[in-house]
């Protein structure tokens, strides 16, 4: 009789935040690669692109033209995929054909004025006003919508459509699935044990270790047990904070060290910019109903696609789409890699 | 007051076999694309490649050598995610560290000798083997395994590493994230209603008839009413089947039917080889507990990539990742795209 080992049977791994398993397949990382490979991603040369509509003193789509821009900056997204103003949408008896008005607004954050840095090589000054760029939106659009997205999708093969380094917030006058399904997990874990989910498990992961890939004062970024994306990380503060909002100054000056350390890894990794999509999840603001929140904290989800190299990703296809997530490599051996690097990026080492 | 108009307003539409909301921004369409093209994908031109992996009497990494397979040819996947013969894993009492096992096996099927033929452009009696090949599969292996994975996926953008003509079947000791969660609703609509929700559903759609894309004498397959992929449809019997074996012949005949004309029509909104996922969902194999099946409903789902050419694709990310699924155009909208067009294969017509 064999023993089980993670590193060489197939498995399972639950993930109490959704609820959902995740399929690992840690002897799987052999087979060969002859599918469709992606072009690497470079950050940009230029720290101004006269045909960039991001760069200041540009202009857009739209025909607005950008300010002369010093830090962050923030406009309104020329193609919304929400409106503030939608109407009431008719109810319906069918439960087959249950449909309801959505209500928002999308806006996009440019993170500096250069057009060639992406938040690895931002100085840690600058990432810090990205953060409080953050906070200030999610503060005055939370004043109206139950949930504010504020999110990054960084390369090409994450679906950006511009180079300069930039994220969105999308606010909301729903709770989408993923904030809903979270609500209810985390809600339920509290109710059940009289301890915040979140906060226990940052506690395990640092008792642990094994999956941790940095570490600062306040912060801890790790692959966690139930990773689904090859090098997925989830970056969590010590201490039991709801929303952004509720960090102290030293707290945010951490995160963006926090936040430099880790995206200098992952773009180590392959030595290229790491494409990913990443964002932020903590207490909504309920307007109604239970407005309870203890249950809740502040966390950022990174989820990048490749896989082997620069070129190499995991696809999310088939069985995935149909039955259930799956992975190649154990989030133990993922953490492993990631750590193994140095946390200065590659272009700031000399 | 403006009245609420679904080709216009922002929505969410209800996904009754998910329990999942879908964020509708019809009005989105027009915002210009300035993200990653994919490689338009054509079929391949040769009937017979000495390279292949798969075609007749080719040898594969693994050392084996192909038959001159004549029809339908089976074999196991030299790199399955999954093992036959997984020994149990130990249990753990943290509810934030769970993981169980995983046993199961994976088969690669080629749909026919040819390697330049896509389903589309087989013969209706080739693809009618192919049923038949799925159908054996799935009784075969659903004596041993309560859930049996059949999927294609088709083109490189959706991971396909071999462009040979091809599908997969994954077995699993276990019920996969997606098809529990069907299972669930499936089962609580039909313990509500007293009737199967994808019977109910089918009728719905023949009556309605503004998401139908195929209709044949005994399948329908329309673009969802909560479809999350542009151009996504789910391929339906009329009749009440649990399972592909449940089907007669003259249903399996007609199924071919459909595929062609359906997958066709695919081919024939881009001019091109239309990638996408697709796979089937039937009454799984039950081996203990409430083992009951008339909830069940026999259906394929395609999950097709591409948006708006050959080279523009919808890219889940950032927000649908974090928050919920979007999409940028009505589910009828895409429907009428997809009727418009003949669904005899641009290559076939004169
Ligand atoms: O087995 P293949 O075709 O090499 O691999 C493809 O399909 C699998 C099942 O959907 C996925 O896990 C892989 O990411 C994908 O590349
Ligand atoms: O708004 P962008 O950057 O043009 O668009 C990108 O992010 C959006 C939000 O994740 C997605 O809906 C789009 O599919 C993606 O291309």
């Amino acid at each position: 009789e064999q023993k089980f080992n993670p590193v060489d049977h197939p498995h399972r791994r639950y993930n109490p935040l959704t609820g959902q398993y995740i399929l690992v397949s840690p002897h799987r990382a052999k087979r060969p690669w002859q599918g469709a490979d992606e072009i690497p991603q470079q950050a940009e040369d230029k720290s101004y692109d006269s045909e960039c509509f991001l760069c200041p003193t540009n202009t857009r789509v739209s025909g607005d033209k950008n300010p002369d821009y010093a830090d962050t900056y923030v406009f309104n997204n020329d193609h919304a995929a929400l409106t503030p103003d939608t109407p009431d949408a008719p109810g319906s008896d069918n439960p087959l054909f249950r449909c309801e008005s959505a209500r928002g607004l999308s806006r996009v954050i440019c993170f500096s004025p250069d057009h060639s840095k992406t938040l690895p090589e931002l100085p840690v000054g600058t990432i810090r006003k990205v953060i409080d760029t953050w906070n200030e939106q999610i503060e005055e659009l939370g004043q109206e919508y139950v949930w504010v997205q504020a999110f990054e999708n960084k390369g090409a093969t994450m679906g950006c459509s511009q180079p300069h380094p930039h994220g969105q917030i999308w606010a909301n006058s729903f709770l989408p699935n993923e904030i809903a399904r979270k609500d209810e997990n985390l809600r339920a874990y509290y109710q059940a044990q009289g301890t915040n989910l979140l906060v226990d498990y940052a506690k395990a992961e640092m008792a642990d270790g094994s999956r941790t890939v940095v570490e600062t004062e306040h912060w801890i970024a790790v692959v966690p047990y139930w990773a689904a994306w090859p090098f997925e990380t989830m970056l969590m503060p010590k201490a039991h904070i709801r929303r952004m909002n509720d960090l102290t100054d030293e707290q945010r000056d951490d995160l963006a060290v926090a936040i430099k350390k880790l995206t200098s890894r992952y773009d180590n990794l392959f030595k290229c910019s790491f494409p990913y999509s990443m964002g932020w999840h903590y207490a909504p603001f309920f307007k109604d109903g239970d407005t309870s929140t203890e249950h809740w904290q502040l966390h950022a989800i990174f989820y990048p696609p490749l896989l082997r190299s620069a070129t190499v990703r995991k696809f999310m296809v088939g069985y995935e789409m149909l039955a259930e997530s799956q992975r190649d490599l154990t989030a133990e051996q993922a953490a492993d890699k990631l750590r193994a690097l140095s946390d200065v990026h590659y272009r700031e080492q000399q």
